[in-house]
């Protein structure tokens, strides 16, 4: 058994103590509320560090990282088991291509993701970027059409590349809490969260650095420049979201066809589902299974 | 009148004995073809660092660097003298918002050089991006219609935030190389370069770190982590292409109103002129006389 265990989630081992007693601490009190499986939704612009931070939390080489071109065509799920709890991590190509979101991608995700439940949603930029603009407002935006205001309640925001060296004349945080503030204002802009609501339903930041060549500290746990140990604080943060008091987001066939409004062509949506039913889902149905299997050997062999 | 030509450009000073010597290179191999002035154009998306490659160029804090935020709302000219000789720098908003290219910033431009001539362009973009896409293309093509194909004759690429870990497994000159690359592609692409042109006009690529934090070589110049001292080196290459044969391109009306059969609204176009030479072009006007009797002080003071 212990075995069998072992070779589900290499990674889990190799990480240094404080992190591996966070991720029992994450499944324990996931247990406490009878919850054997944990599903992670990574979404975000291209390029911006999604698969390496599903990659960072896992421990394992798991989805291809490339620093040149977009690798993924489509969702991937993976899966890593520990102590008879799942952990699913969603990894997702980047939304947006040539200044438009992608809502292609974006309905791709969704039917990926039929009948399972969102429990947490990451949302990756880079700490390392200089400016927001309308255009990620439309990325939230199009994610919070696609899943529901409610989906950020059980956000966070990740930004990668947090090993960088601050501006000139800035302090490391200073810098950090100004870029978290400038990316969250859009992030509420994007999502609708208005001024009165904005305490109730705060979304945290972690910044997170996921390159080989991140500091550590004298436990061999990797550091940011302020000292955080980032992988705890990441799994930390997302135990605080799982156990808050919002539900995760169910993806059922009516939230994919769409309650907004704006969805074009509304009329024609019968009878695309039954055509998507036979094509679609029937081959990401495929696609997921192939992820299983594909995953019971090491993809990073 | 020496210490005239020292208030007029106090960076230059400052600057370690190869940057200086690169500079008066520039400026002799200039005079030699009877040219005292050189004008040069920075462009690129928001944030990229357009206006720290200006300073760094100028080895002054001429222009407005933000970490946070736009600044610059419109083109801003910064002029050094030394030896007789002038270097005009424009400085220009990003390029890009909420996924668009912004057309008015390009016209503002435009209007902003009438009757000067661009000697060189600098097309900015990050070495640490790590994708390119079909927006950037729009921004190289966009920059082609404004100023036709032949202004990247007069082009070269410039890469910021050089002095990065490249991604796990590559090396430096690697990572440099391949990124050039995809951007060169790009940059082709958007400016319609035709595969036999490549060759005849091949544009240079230049790394640049802006960081005050950049590492210096033992003769104080700022190095890359491949031990080449940028400045220098980004000074020869804008030496190269002023001496090269092509011709800088003069903004004349003419190329202003737009031989592009794309315009829009060109019958209106006559109006509009009028129109815009009442309120735009004597707008402008101010904005550089304003720009030179403000630098006349050092604004960086
Ligand atoms: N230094 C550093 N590099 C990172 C970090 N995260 C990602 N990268 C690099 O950024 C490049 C792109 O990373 P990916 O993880 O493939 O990005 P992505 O968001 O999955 O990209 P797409 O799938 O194309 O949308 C790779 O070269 C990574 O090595 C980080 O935190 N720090
Ligand atoms: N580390 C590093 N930071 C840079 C570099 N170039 C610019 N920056 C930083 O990037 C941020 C934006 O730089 P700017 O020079 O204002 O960029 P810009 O292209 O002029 O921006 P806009 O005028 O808004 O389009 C600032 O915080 C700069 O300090 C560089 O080469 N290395
Ligand atoms: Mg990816
Ligand atoms: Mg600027």
């Amino acid at each position: 058994m212990a075995s069998q265990v072992i070779r589900e989630w290499v990674g889990f081992q190799q990480f240094p103590s404080a992190t591996q007693s966070k991720l029992l601490e994450l499944i324990r009190k996931s247990k406490q509320e009878r919850r054997n499986t944990l599903t992670v939704l990574v979404m975000g612009k291209g390029g911006v560090g999604k698969s390496s931070t599903v990659n960072s939390i896992l421990g394992e080489r798991a989805v291809t990282v490339s620093a040149f071109q977009s690798e993924i065509p489509r969702p991937v799920m993976v899966s890593r088991s520990w102590e008879e709890f799942t952990l699913n991590i969603i990894d997702t190509p980047g939304l947006v291509e040539g200044g438009y979101v992608n809502d292609q991608v974006l309905d791709l995700i969704k039917r990926f993701l039929l009948n399972n439940t969102i429990d947490v949603l990451l949302y990756v930029d880079r700490l390392d970027s200089y400016r927001v603009d309308n255009l990620d407002r439309q990325v939230v935006k199009a994610i919070t059409d696609s899943f529901g205001k409610e989906i950020w309640r059980r956000g966070l925001v990740v930004l990668t590349h947090a090993q960088v060296s601050p501006p000139d004349g800035l302090r490391y945080d200073e810098f950090t809490s100004r870029r978290s503030e400038a990316v969250l204002k859009i992030v509420r802009l994007g999502a609708r969260i208005r001024k009165q609501e904005v305490k109730a339903s705060s979304i945290p930041v972690v910044c997170v650095e996921n390159s080989g060549r991140c500091n550590k500290n004298e436990l061999d746990e990797k550091i940011l420049p302020n000292g955080t140990a980032w992988i705890p604080s990441l799994l930390q943060t997302i135990t605080d979201v799982v156990l808050s008091e919002s539900n995760g987001i169910l993806v059922d066939q009516k939230l994919i066809e769409g309650p907004n409004p704006n969805n074009k062509g509304k009329l024609l949506i019968p009878l695309i589902s039954a055509f998507q039913y036979l094509f679609v889902v029937k081959r990401i149905q495929k696609w997921i299974k192939n992820d299983i299997a594909r995953e019971s050997r090491p993809s990073w062999a």
